[in-house]
């Protein structure tokens, strides 16, 4: 299939500035998912592609190539249209909880297929293990089966999807080279395109606690997704979304899946709500559906319907008691005012320090820890009164937590406080 | 010793354009030795040194921690002072065989530990295995006792000196990182310092045949290296010389010291006594003694009565016959002129497909391989008579060496030829 080339040929090329050709990168790929290419091999070349870049022909013929190392799903033989949505990650981000049920519940198949969680901010499967009896794990027959009944699968991707992707990714996590937007647009789009999803928005987290800081770069990272699905067949947006400021009021496995119930009865922070019905809108929008209007299919328990119907498919209890953490401890308002900074990175840290989160992926996560905040953005205050509530199975961690929050607020006048938006922008082809 | 770090710390502050700290440089190369920081951690580092560069303090801290991986020798107990000379590699360059014994006999003790040659460029090791019974691995006492009986050692480099360096070269070597110069000068320069030479004579060449094909870089690395050697206290100086003529009129092991013997007896092609008598001059300089004529002890036969003792210390026959490959093809000129123009490159790759180098460093040599030129630039040729002869026990071999000559020498009248000088800059401290 591919012509015969050299490790180090391809590394020097790339390190002096020159274009791979297509021929280069679908043996390289290739030769490092057999083996052939050995780690310190793919790691430098993944740092000179960092350095010098890779152009939209090269990342489209990437992303092409990782997806031909594994399977790819087809789901055209499902009775309805398919859309997914995948979030670059932010703290507090549970929107695929609510937001696969909802466009189910709308008439458009969603099949999530998820990775773990790593850092500080958490993976949706380790959300929805909170969940007594839930289980990811699913057989390629019962997410079809579960596509076809329910309309709504979150689950974990399976090993054949894009497996030169999954190599490559732990590889780049030890090897300072995770923030290359050629590597990380064509691993997302590589498992989306693979997974056979017809429509997709892409949740592109610009901020603080977002992996891009800048708004620029984030453009860049969307637009180079868009045009990767857009070329692959699969209907592509993206919304650039404020992550300076966490979403909703929690962040933790148990605790997020608690507020996402309460968004699916009707209730829950406007945010998170706001949120899940723009990108529902854009999913059904890419599957062809404009006559059905989420809000209104949320505020109906439709949404609910499906949610549990989801839940109890893959052996979860969506009525059990979900886990709540041995420990809890108060942080009251150090001040009265209006509370107007809430910095994402510091809660996504508290959160994880205090079990939510994994530093390695063998680590295990605890289902009831994690950070509660009182007050969003805008918000009166009054000091001595709780602002944040923190859970642990395990006091120790409380001390590393607060460290975290610390300088992580911001209390002041009203006139200090000016709103930001939380869709900045929307990237189409 | 040094402080805890993390390797994608690391990787990632030189990936961002910073300076590493002392304590970093310390801890990585100290950790790489060790196994904690793995080869795909440590090929991402030095492809990010290679692109984002290192400053003078960084180069000097980096070759220090890799000085400090292992074990450091001490000639100052010898009862003559110590110069050594290395070279940067080039085609026909046998400078080190005439030039060791040549120091030696003027005085100055020269411990010259070397290593084996990969491509085109052959090692001074395998040059000297070509002469019956010469071995090059002796123990550290052996090199003692020979230069203080002998005043020269020519031998393998054991592996207590500078170990970092050795795991690092030969991942550089797999991972497109060689051509990195902060890289190239602390790999040379940590090990002619651990070595303990006094003084210390760099031969950079430049030119087609060599690693550095332009001027500005080869001088960039002349002061790199010039720099690190004059900070440890080594008296350093660099010539930076034309390699983009094949050095004398033989390319390969055995034909290679038999031309340095010619020299040796007082004979040989003129710009391998040019430039032995030029870099000898430097080293006894470097060693403080001015009051001896290299060129008049090497016309009066006592450099060669310090080779044939140099050879028999590490039991070899300086008598024996030189070993001769089975097969010779001449190769005519193919019009009558002035010889233009002979590419060191072209007669390298073909030395080496001959048999005279080594791809991989498993890889056998020849001793009897190699090319003879017959005519140099600036000499007259004429139409069908000799030009080269090509050498090897592998008569399948002479296709591939005859096309690496192709378009490697040009036949003109004599107003196409300008001589070029042999040593084009001076570097010093």
């Amino acid at each position: 299939m591919s012509e015969r080339h050299d490790a180090v040929e391809v590394i020097v090329a790339k390190r002096d500035g020159a274009e791979l050709t297509d021929s280069q990168i679908d043996w390289v790929i290739d030769a490092y998912t057999r083996g052939e290419v050995a780690d310190e091999q793919m790691s430098s070349l993944a740092m000179a592609i960092l350095l010098n870049g890779m152009n939209r022909r090269e990342i489209a013929r990437w992303t092409d190539a990782m997806i031909a190392s594994g399977e790819r799903m087809d789901f055209s033989s499902l009775s309805r249209p398919t859309a997914d949505k995948h979030s670059t990650g932010g703290v507090g981000d549970k929107i695929t909880l609510p937001l696969a049920p909802l466009v189910a519940a709308c008439g458009v198949a969603v099949p999530q297929l998820s990775g773990r969680g790593l850092g500080h901010t958490g993976g949706t499967l380790d959300k929805l293990e909170a969940i007594p009896g839930w289980r990811a794990d699913l057989s390629n027959k019962e997410v079809f089966a579960q596509l076809e009944d329910v309309g709504a699968v979150i689950c974990a991707a399976g090993d054949e999807l894009a497996p030169a992707d999954k190599k490559l990714y732990a590889l780049r996590d030890v090897t300072g080279t995770v923030e290359a937007i050629p590597l990380i647009a064509s691993s997302i789009m590589s498992k989306k395109i693979a997974e056979g999803t017809g429509a997709l928005v892409l949740d592109v987290k610009v901020g603080t606690g977002a992996f891009m800081k800048d708004v620029d770069q984030a453009r860049e990272l969307a637009e180079t997704m868009v045009a990767l699905g857009t070329d692959a067949g699969v209907h592509t947006v993206a919304l650039l979304t404020d992550m300076s400021t966490p979403l909703g009021r929690t962040a933790g496995n148990g605790l997020e899946v608690a507020e996402s119930v309460e968004v699916l009865a009707g209730g829950g922070p406007a945010d998170v709500v706001e949120l899940t019905v723009a990108l529902a809108q854009e999913m059904l929008a890419g599957a062809g559906v404009t006559d059905v209007d989420p809000a209104e299919v949320l505020a109906s328990g439709r949404a609910m319907d499906t949610w549990k119907q989801m839940i109890r498919a893959q052996a979860g209890d969506p009525e059990a008691d979900l886990p709540t953490a041995r420990h809890t401890h108060d942080v009251p308002a150090p001040a009265s005012g209006v509370l107007t900074r809430l910095d994402a990175m510091a809660v996504g840290m508290a959160a994880w320090r205090l079990g939510a989160g994994r530093a390695r992926k063998e680590d295990p996560v605890q289902a009831g820890a994690g950070v509660v905040w009182h007050a969003r953005p805008g918000d009166q205050v009054t000091e001595g009164q709780p602002l944040f509530t923190l859970h642990t199975d395990d006091e120790k961690r409380f001390e590393r937590a607060l460290a975290s929050l610390e300088g992580g607020f911001d209390i002041g006048g009203g006139d200090d406080y000016s709103p930001t938006p939380l869709v900045i922008d929307r990237v189409s082809a």
